[in-house]
Formats: structure tokens, sequence, C-alpha cells
């Protein structure tokens, strides 16, 4: 079949030809609709991130998935089901540990997972794959365009969750949320605070950090969103609570090493900044003194935030099932045969018009 | 009546006169026993912390305090009843405001509220005072001695009840804790800890940080709790991790400003560090890349902490009762008269034998 992978060596995605999968018991065949390209792909494709699968000299890529089952090989998944993959899975040679057990795969420490697509473990990024269906997420017939956007939402709404609970202890009436990028994962975010009203938590007003001069399509649509665009080069994260008002809740999802201690400053007495972007090593001055004593005496939280599961997923498959139609349109700003892999990466980087870039193998 | 002041302009405390306090409508008379001395005391008497009380020069010190209801005032507490009084009020000229309303003044911002000893409001080091009796948490006659440690126990109770909330969206077994600090926060934690036991989650193991040699009494009492004593000299809290074991949970007492930020390489995976030491401003380096990337990559979190509310207080006040005999005994380590105030304050900072310092104005 096709597959787009990553050599040994490589620094670009290339399309190729791979073995077929042949579904282990428990493990359904799917074939494969579409699949998104994510900054963890680029790091993987760049070779920064992750690991090949054990006695592999390729990875195939991709994480973000949506497709259709097409042998249930004797689960009691459906064939015809739409479903969208997990992205964890035991290592090589454990059935399960713990973690799994719990259905809390996204808590492992670094020895107790691989990540399909990312590190020890082959991606979606190919005409079928195969998965235990107990990491198969059924979802309506309706989500074939958009499903594969199931995977980044639930690690926002992670996130969100966690975040919350660091306010559990104490009655927490957040008003406003800030949300650190318009790429891809603060979008989804922004549009899922949107949904989270009365959910979680009202948010009356949503702001969202950027940086980019306007007409951007980005900005077109955190206001359609009815949020206010922040451009960071007017109003630094730390200068939010003057320049516009402290915030009770931040959502970082740029991987700006800068953005959590910034974020102290910006947070309204109580309030959380939720981390999600992973940065690069960096070394900088902080008043660490103050920024300490302002976690202390104004009760703030920091919190980091990595995967998803399941029951996450389902949240995902809520919001987005809830989301206003335009939103999705807008959000996917390119599609591309798998032929065409390269390119879509290239433009999903590159591109200063491209929000979200997805590659598509087939339609239904 | 008798006072422990400290007076604008000055940077001792003195012992004076003052009017006898008048319990309002709703408020109860309070024959003081005991006030403990704490860090925040050392900063108001030099002037760092804090402020005087509206239109006084002066600023009766104290708010960890033990005492007697001597007049009820026509409110249902018992005359004789032994009681500990928290710690914050409404501003003057307000009655109430959301977070009292909601029995959260600890969770309450800047302006509404003021603290009993620390700013805007008199203290308790003094021979009565009054108290609204919502605020008074009675305890039991055998509380008279060591009474006055709930309410810094009742800090670390919050501290905790927070970091545990900040878990709560999974499944959090914690084994090791560590606590940085080996005052007498840092050790009411660590007896606390031993007393959580199975009411939160159970630490099998903590450690306690310092920075003394052998022999000392704050370390033996670490070692008679069943802790690991921690030399900051030989291990740095970042080194924990490789020195001991990664921990689950931090609780930092010191107030060092570097302790956050090290704290994040101590813990292990999902683990998390509350803060409530106060540092002043001191600005540093760190790798806010690499530490931003840990906590979003291991699932971390930092909670900041401060003061603590009724519910809070009677935690405390079960923990407290449940201490070992001895371990109170050990704790304090000075019992000074209210003439003699200046003296306990200077032993209390000075004397590296001294743990707890307090001032004694009746034993009944």
């Amino acid at each position: 079949m096709k597959a787009v992978v990553i050599r040994e060596g490589e620094t670009d995605p290339r399309v190729t030809t791979v073995p077929d999968p042949e579904p282990d018991a428990g493990e359904a065949l799917v074939r494969t609709l579409r699949v998104g390209i994510d900054g963890t792909d680029h790091e993987v494709v760049e070779g920064a991130h992750g690991g090949y699968p054990e006695g592999e000299s390729y990875q195939i890529l991709g994480h973000e998935a949506v497709g259709v089952v097409v042998d249930a090989n004797g689960t009691d998944v459906e064939e015809g089901q739409l479903v969208v993959p997990t992205v964890r899975r035991p290592p090589l040679g454990q059935d399960s540990n713990t973690y799994f057990e719990r259905g809390e795969p996204d808590m492992a420490p670094d020895d107790a997972y691989v990540e399909r697509g990312i590190v020890g473990a082959h991606g979606y990024m190919c005409e079928f794959f195969t998965s235990p269906v107990e990491f198969l997420v059924p979802v309506p017939a309706s989500f074939a365009t958009y499903g594969f956007l199931v995977e980044p939402l639930s690690n926002a709404e992670k996130a969100l969750e966690h975040a919350i609970a660091t306010r559990s202890a104490f009655e927490w009436e957040p008003e406003a949320a800030f949300v650190l990028g318009n790429g891809p994962l603060g979008l989804l975010t922004l549009a899922m605070l949107e949904q989270e009203r009365g959910r979680y938590a009202t948010f009356s007003r949503t702001y969202c950090l950027g940086r980019r001069d306007r007409p951007d399509p980005t900005v077109d649509l955190i206001e359609r969103l009815e949020s206010t665009y922040v451009d960071s080069r007017e109003t630094p994260v730390a200068e939010m609570a003057s320049a516009y008002e402290p915030v009770d809740f931040v959502f970082e999802a740029t991987g700006y090493a800068r953005h959590p201690f910034e974020s102290i400053d910006a947070l309204a007495p109580n309030g959380v900044a939720a981390l999600l972007g992973i940065p690069e090593d960096w070394t900088f001055d902080v008043d660490g003194g103050r920024l300490h004593r302002e976690l202390v005496l104004r009760n703030k939280a920091l919190v980091g935030s990595v995967n998803s599961n399941v029951e996450q997923f389902e949240r995902a498959k809520r919001s987005l099932g809830a989301f206003p139609e335009w939103f999705p349109d807008a959000l996917v700003t390119g599609v591309y045969p798998p032929d065409s892999a390269a390119d879509a990466f290239a433009d999903d980087r590159g591109n200063e018009a491209a929000i979200k870039t997805v590659v598509e193998f087939a339609t239904r």
C-alpha cells in the first residue's frame, strides 16, 4: 500500500510502498480517509523528536486520523464504522500496563508507551492501518471530513480538564480566558472554550494571541469566534493584565519558552495556566523571586499536559460535533493527495495563509 | 492591657499598654493564652510586609493564637471554650464579601481582606482580643498549650488540599514526598504528611531538606518522624531525583526563590509542587525551555497557596490532635512571657537551636 514515511537519514517525507498491514487478534483493519499534519509531525520529519519503530529504518508518519473499519477481524466493532484512533500504545512486547489498564495512557511515563507516528510505532499516513479496537473511537459518518481534528482537540480537552481540576478545591468562577497561539491547536482550543460554556465554566470573554498583520485568515477566524485578537508585538503576554485585563485561564499552545513565566503575570488571582506547547532548551533571565511570590500570594497554578485518553477523545468528539459548521471549513486550508504529501508538509510549514493541512487518502 | 506591638518607624517589637478591646455585636471577647512567632511576624516587624491598621501608628503583632472565650457577648459560643482565631477579615467598613460568604477568605484578592497581625488589622499578641465568632474555631481544652500551631498547620493543610486537587483528574498514587525546609512550617508539614496517610494519599517515603550540620534538633526531629534528612549543601533540590529518587510531591516551605524551578526536576512524572514560602525579588538564569518542556511532557504542576480557611483549620485541628505527643514538645523550643517578647523575637531569629517560639500570656 501507499504510505507517507520518513526514512532514517532523511529530512523530507516521501511517498513509498510498504506491506499491507495484517490485523492481529483483537485488532481491526481500518481504511484511512484523512490524516492531519501538526507541529509534531514536522519535528518527526526533522528528526528532532521521536524514534523509529524497533528494527525499522523508516516510520510511517501521522497521528491525527479518521478512517473506516473494513475488516472487524472478529472484534465487536462494525465494518463500515467510522473511527478515530488514539495515539499511545503499550511498548513493543507489552500487552498492557497500569496506565493503559486505567484508561490513562496519557499519564504514562516515557518507558511505558510508544506513540503511533511519533515515537516507536508507525503512524496512520497510509492507505490502511490496524489497531486494537479499544483504541478506535467510533465517530458518526458525518465526521469523514473533519474527524481527524478529534485527536488535536482531545489534547486541548485534556489540558482543560486538568486545569479545571487544579481549581477544584475552591469555588472558581473564571470569566476571561487567553489562548496563546493562533495555530491550529490554539484555534481549536478557542472554539472548544466557546463550546465549553456551561459545561465546566463560563468564559464570558476570550482572547487569542498571534503575531500577524491584518488581513489574516487566523485573525478573521478569531473574530468570527467572537474572541479578541491580541497582537504579541503590541501586547506581550506579561502585559496582558494592564493592556486588556487579568485573565483567569491561560492556555499555552505555542511552545514559546517564556510563556509560562509571562503567564504568571497575565493571570488574575486564583488563575491557572495550562501548558501544551513543547519548546526547545533556552536559558534566559527571570525574576524568579517575584514569580514565585506571585504564585503563592495569589494562589496561582501552572499545569503541564500532554497527549489524551479515550474519554478526552469522546469529549473532543462532542465539541467538534457542536462547532459551528463554518469553523472546520475555515480551519482546514489545504487538502492534498498522498502523492503530494511532501508539498502538504512544505505548504503547512511555509505558507502564511495555511492553517491546517490534511492528507486525504479517500473521502468515504 | 498589655500588648506586643510594632510602632511606625521602629524595627523592634515592644511591649506597651493599649486600650482593652470591646466586643461589637456578633463578636466574643477572648483571653489570650499563647501566640506563636513565625517568619511573617519577623517581616512585619522589619516593615517588609503588611500595613498598619487604618488610622493607627502601631500594630499589635501575632496571628498564631489560642485563647479562651471570656465574654460570649450574646453569641452562641460558650464562655470558657478554647478557640483558635483565623487570620483574614473583611476590609474595614465591609461586613463581608463574596469570598468570606463562601467561607473562602483565603482565596480573596488583595483588596478584599485584611490580615490580623499582618496587614491592616491588629493581631493577637495581647492579653485580650475580640473576633466575630464565625472566625473562632473551637478546640478541645487539651489544646491550651499547642493550639496556636493550628494556624500554621492549616496553611499546610490548604496547600496539600490544593496540590491533591491538581492531580484529581487522574489516578494519582504518590509514594514519595519532599518537604523543602526544616523550619516550623516544614516540620509541621512533615508531621502532617505522616498523619495524612490514608486520608488523601499514602506517602510511603518522605524527605525533608535542610542546611544544618548534625547534631541538630531539627534533624533529630525529622528522623524521629521516620523521614529522611536531605542536606541541601550535598544534594541540591534539582539533584534529588538522581541522589535519592524522583518525588511525587514537593512542598516548598522556605521561600528560596529558585526552589519552584529546581522542584520541576525533583518531581517524578505526574508530580506536583506546592509553594508556600514567600521570597523577595531575585533575578536569575533558568533553562526556561527545558523546564517548560518538562512540565508539559511529564504532566507536572506547580501550585501556589496562601492562607487558609475554617475548613482547613478544622483539618489542622484533627491533624494536630493526632500527632505523637512528643512532636509539639520537641517543636516548641522557646516559651516567653509578654514582657520578654523582644527576646522571643531575637531568639527565634538568631538562635540556631530555636525551632518554634511562643509568647505565653496565660496557661489556661
